[in-house]
């Protein structure tokens, strides 16, 4: 039917998109910190945005458009033009305003701090520095990091049975701050695939349901959360299933990316819930477990402390028992419906399982066919040192 | 009409109330870890439990007593008998079947690690150890601590204007998992006060939800919170306002005081919340501040991130609008309805007022009428030392 075979060419992927980052000076020692999407075509535009009332400028504006198609997105890192109130979005217009005239209705996405009004002649300064018909897409993953300590990009090509392909690309950002109603995290994906504006709307909710929003940090939203998936269509190719798989894989490996790369993260723990009540309940459990304090502690401890577990799916709210709960690391068991198994042997082989980089704590609760499988990471004295200071 | 004079008798404090703590080996070093509280008469008792799902064996075994009263409760520290199934409630009746004949219907209360069933004989020695004649309040107070750093303890007598007056005495414990629908945070009030049981579970669900219910230290629910409030009714005197004051001052100080000893907490904040639409969603955003990862570490940092406050407000759920938002740190308005005061002066002396041990935060939305008032700490290294390796 088809093929996905990955490739390294980032957001620049996909025909007729181009890329880079450069250094406006808003980071110390000329790091770079502004960067740009830019089609040579006109693109169709499918959007996620933060759920936070404190909606940042970048989207508030965007939210203006209305209908409407873009061929450019502008990206700053280090000041997220958030609580700046009109002059927020003025300042926008003031600086899209000086774009070649290339581009056509261009927009803006912004991450770092919250509060401060944008840099504005250092960003139209720096915008001068674009060039548009380069290809530099790990340059633009790099400039928009924040407290990210590797840039995060991806590209799939979707390889056709009869002989077409069309190509998805991606970079993001998002480190700390992140949750599972997304929090400053940014996605920008740009595909060829001849897909309506409408399919893909459909597709980016569905599956950003199930990747970015499924992914937990510290809990916290942002007032800028962003996904975006451009389409130019240009491969004259699309196949439903073949781009719903890739579109998966891409954001699923972000959002485990974002997870990994939080802010003093050292584990990455898939928590896979069962058996609940339902989906919705099962996604409560699971959430729950992800932002938990006592359990992201115990997983920095590598402590198979599986009352905390407990302990936290009782406080959920959902519908529980202890005469039907089952708790596995890995696929050690250590509580399955009442009877106890986390003897001094297990509770060595349950630390082993914990010592690992990346391992699954799985909750079947017995209570119904919900499930739903959550990120997470575990809490450590980096997190600490990161975010008692960050601002300053 | 009323005074309140406060004195040092703990759960001693009202007429025939005898209290004191031994040590019964479950904790290192002969620390006192069993306690109890005997009435020479039958009280009556109003109480509030955890919302955990995961109940522990001692609530359980309270619930099945339907309506009873009691002249005695034993608490041990270090084992929460929780997740123990039938075998918990069943070691409790052995346990409570050895004490002496001069109690009647004991009920029983834990703390402690998750998981593992009661050490039943240290349990059943240490109870042989009790003198019922001992009026040792402190004592009892240091027995049920965990990792509490100091004992919480208050009396209050309420003298009437006719001459008469009546006592109540007070005993807490709680550091971490403490959060708003109380968690690992055991407190037993006793009161020679002439109440009915019913009046006594009224004004008890009343003052539980703003004092313990608005104390947050970590967002964690345990499986053991509990509130125990006796009457012997031996005074013969009673007043209804008098009451509810002293027992709403012992419980907030209590509750401030478990805050102030959040584990790893050098910080107790108190969340003004006001201009809500309405109590509950002023409630929501307080407890969305007192939990926040990043305003906790930006409390610990005495990083006056006002933008982590706005965000918080933003993400929790509540109406709420840049436009209409105030954040003051004590008299202090950083932000004011769109308008941004935050220079590098303001900085300096918010940052000021940060470096106080105790401070408020105050956030008026501007939409309505509602308001809360929480109590919350800040997270620090001590947090993550404690908790990332508790349970060895």
């Amino acid at each position: 039917m088809y093929k996905i075979v990955q490739t390294n060419e980032g957001v620049c992927a996909p025909q007729g998109f181009f890329a880079s980052g450069v250094s406006a000076g808003l980071k110390p020692n000329n790091a770079l910190d502004m960067a740009f999407i830019y089609a040579d075509t006109l693109c169709d535009v499918a959007s996620v945005f933060t759920t936070n009332k404190m909606t940042a400028a970048p989207i508030r504006h965007f939210r203006t458009k209305g209908e409407f198609q873009t061929n450019f997105v502008l990206i700053n890192s280090k000041n997220a033009n958030a609580m700046t109130g009109k002059a927020g979005i003025e300042d926008i217009d003031e600086i899209l305003a000086t774009l070649p005239q290339e581009v056509h209705n261009p927009v803006m996405s912004s991450t770092g701090v919250i509060g401060v009004r944008l840099p504005k002649e250092k960003l139209i300064e720096g915008a001068k520095l674009f060039d548009l018909s380069k290809k530099e897409p790990h340059k633009a993953a790099q400039a928009i990091m924040t407290t990210d300590s590797f840039a995060k990009e991806i590209s799939l090509r979707v390889e056709l049975a009869d002989g077409g392909s069309f190509t998805l690309g991606a970079m993001a950002k998002g480190a700390g701050m992140i949750n599972p109603a997304m929090a400053t995290m940014l996605c920008f994906i740009t595909t060829d695939a001849d897909i309506s504006k409408e399919k893909m709307q459909e597709i980016l909710d569905e599956t950003t349901k199930v990747t970015f929003n499924a992914a937990s940090v510290d809990g916290d939203t942002s007032t800028n959360d962003t996904v975006m998936l451009l389409t130019n269509k240009k491969s004259a190719a699309f196949h439903e299933e073949g781009f719903r798989e890739a579109l998966h894989t891409i954001m699923r490996k972000l959002a485990r990316d974002m997870v990994r790369d939080g802010e003093g993260a050292t584990k990455l723990v898939t928590y896979e819930i069962t058996g609940a009540k339902n989906d919705h309940e099962a996604e409560v459990v699971a959430k729950a477990l992800s932002d938990s304090l006592l359990v992201k502690t115990a997983l920095y401890g590598e402590d198979p402390n599986w009352g905390r577990i407990a302990s936290t799916v009782g406080a959920s709210g959902v519908e529980a028992d202890e005469s039907t709960l089952k708790i596995c690391f890995e696929e050690l068991c250590v509580y399955d419906r009442g009877v106890n198994y986390f003897d001094a042997d297990m509770e060595e082989r349950a630390a082993k399982v914990m010592q690992q980089s990346e391992f699954t704590i799985a909750c079947d609760l017995g209570i119904g066919e919900g499930k739903f499988t959550a990120f997470g990471c575990d809490l450590g004295h980096e997190y600490i040192k990161i975010n008692a200071d960050y601002r300053t």
